[in-house]
């Protein structure tokens, strides 16, 4: 079903690592190359078959516009004509942002942990969302601030939150790779364990900031152009928001080439983490869907660092946030639903779930022309 | 649940009819009368009580975007502020046009019947769509051209498709209110069997050019702007489509007052049948979730007859048709999800009865920030 298995004994043996957050350096860049470097584009073959079979479909031809779109990606991804998506996890990464002493979020640091404990107990926005969308969520602490104290918690926290990018790196080059990493092994192992179908989510007080920073850096647009209020910024936090993504670049000078030394300059924990899963995602083959503005800064990141992982991306709604539609058109995607969502979490790919099974079920339910008796055009 | 029961003894005896489709112009004209001025306004008070509960939930105010929307128009219409929607149904309405001999189709007429009988097999996309959201497919022939036999199936049979709207009027005042009434009568027996929510779809070969008619008449849009290429026409198949539509209006000069007139003039018995339902949907403090350009159509027709209804509409996706947006804008709606249909059915409110599903689940099963124990916004 996927295919994590040999094709790397470097990586896997890396990403078995119970205390890969102990690894070097140097064992990171091996892994993040290797891992990188097998990812692979969409079985052609695969998608010419669900197209004729779309086309043998009792609708006009292209008809079902955005479901087809999907069912075909989702063929080219798996290498199979009739795609399972049965299996689904949202993978919400937490983690904090050293930047929020420049005031740039509307609430305190502690709700991060509150809301990822609330994630824990199946009463947030995104748990209510994925069950309807029979999916799983999968919680990780990669760098709160204020972590929860059970062991089992903490095994994945690289640091107590990244440092204030305003006056210099948020991370260490080290630090960010141990990020990607990290997300790539959450992965790896909901992978392996069956999941099917992936998306991604997160929380992190601040964290529209260095999403909007990696945004604007990456796709060329002024910080004005591509920041929005968050959970909640008046007119005045929204300048001085503006005035720091233009400080953070400014003092960091990140290279635009190289992925990692921008995650680690104007990124975050969590972010690099969804860089990392959703690398993961195409070296599995495995379709990952974006949720909001931070999900797809992380898929800027890892889109520099390989630009094939592009192929294996889905996208969801489009949110509140401006920069989510600009950065989703850098990635050649699209919007499918317009939700006026700015929650972020997950919601929106939880939401978008919905549209891949419907797509699924349109290729394996259907009548054909042929079965139920339908004319064609007239000639 | 419903408030069918009561509010107008000659209404409810009218529906109760067997024969409805032989009752006389004058009860027509009585029952649509009554029909239309017994549907009042959402309860505000319940949506304030709805609004309340959203703004106690573990999430920033709002950010839920057009899901809170959703809650707040639901428990509005239902006077519930914990709205219920298990019970679903999609209601096609199947009808021909005479105006097809213009050549504005790019599928012959037989295939109406075709896809009609597809639908009562299962096979179809609105068929696979509707059991995905746990939604029933009724199905209705209130004027295909070439009928399917069973008498179960011609009962509600109004005529063998329109006049050609071109040439005089689609239908006689008649015809066009038993359209309305039969509508009425197939939405008023699926709410007393116990559906909450209904969704509008439609099959009728040609059907895109009485709907661009109507939506070209009521928002003063040129045809040129809001006509398009239906299941497939060609640039000329167009042109024509739309001279067709100059020319209908030309000739038929409908009242912009009279929603009846319209509908006879350059409408469609299907589109009647929509309007009919969607006005007993408001009627019945039911909500009733719109697909493509023909149900919207429909919508326009409703309003013209009471504009209070469009209280009662939800929208679901924008198709590939022009006329769409502009006439959703028309009704004071936004489409929520951009899916590049243009296969009508009802196909797109069938995708969106998940975010209706999504909206109440949100309201039901979400924490509170006091139950969960999260801190609000930095004061």
């Amino acid at each position: 079903m996927s295919n994590t298995e040999a094709k790397s004994n470097f990586l896997t043996e890396l990403l078995s690592r119970e205390n890969l957050k102990n690894s070097s350096l140097e064992d990171c860049e091996k892994g993040l190359a290797e891992l990188s470097q097998n990812i692979n584009g969409l079985d052609e073959e695969v998608i010419a078959q669900v197209q004729a079979r779309l086309d043998s479909l009792t609708k006009p031809k292209d008809s079902l516009g955005v479901l087809e779109e999907i069912a075909k990606k989702l063929g080219g991804i798996q290498r199979n004509p009739w795609p399972e998506i049965e299996k689904k996890a949202v993978l919400v990464m937490a983690g904090d942002h050293g930047v929020v002493e420049e005031g740039v979020s509307a609430y305190p640091q502690e709700v991060t942990p509150q809301m990822f404990y609330n994630f824990l107990q199946g009463g947030a926005g995104i748990n209510v969302l994925s069950r309807h969308a029979k999916a799983e969520v999968i919680c990780t602490d990669v760098g709160m601030a204020f972590p929860l104290a059970p062991p089992e918690l903490m095994k994945h926290r690289i640091m107590d939150g990244t440092r204030n990018m305003a006056k210099g790196p948020a991370m260490t080059r080290h630090e960010a790779l141990l990020s990607l990493l990290t997300g790539a092994q959450i992965a790896y192992r909901a992978i392996n364990s069956g999941y099917q179908v992936l998306a991604t989510g997160e929380v992190g007080i601040g964290n529209t900031t260095p999403s909007a920073a990696i945004i604007s850096f990456i796709t060329g647009l002024s910080p004005e152009e591509v920041t929005g209020r968050g959970t909640g910024l008046d007119d005045v936090g929204l300048k001085r928001k503006q005035e720091v993504i233009k400080q953070s670049i400014a003092v960091n000078q990140p290279n635009p080439q190289d992925g990692v030394d921008i995650l680690s300059k104007i990124g975050g924990l969590e972010i690099g983490a969804l860089a990392g899963a959703i690398l993961m995602a195409g070296y599995a083959r495995v379709p990952i869907v974006l949720d909001g503005v931070i999900s797809t800064a992380a898929a800027l990141i890892a889109v520099t660092i390989c630009p094939t992982v592009s192929n294996y991306l889905i996208p969801s709604h489009s949110s509140v946030e401006i920069g989510h539609v600009a950065a989703l058109k850098e990635l050649g995607l699209k919007p499918i639903m317009h939700l006026d969502f700015r929650l972020g979490e997950g919601t929106g790919a939880a939401v978008g779930f919905h549209l891949l099974d419907a797509a699924v079920l349109i290729l394996k339910e259907m009548a054909t022309f042929e079965s139920a008796g339908v004319s064609t055009k007239n000639e």
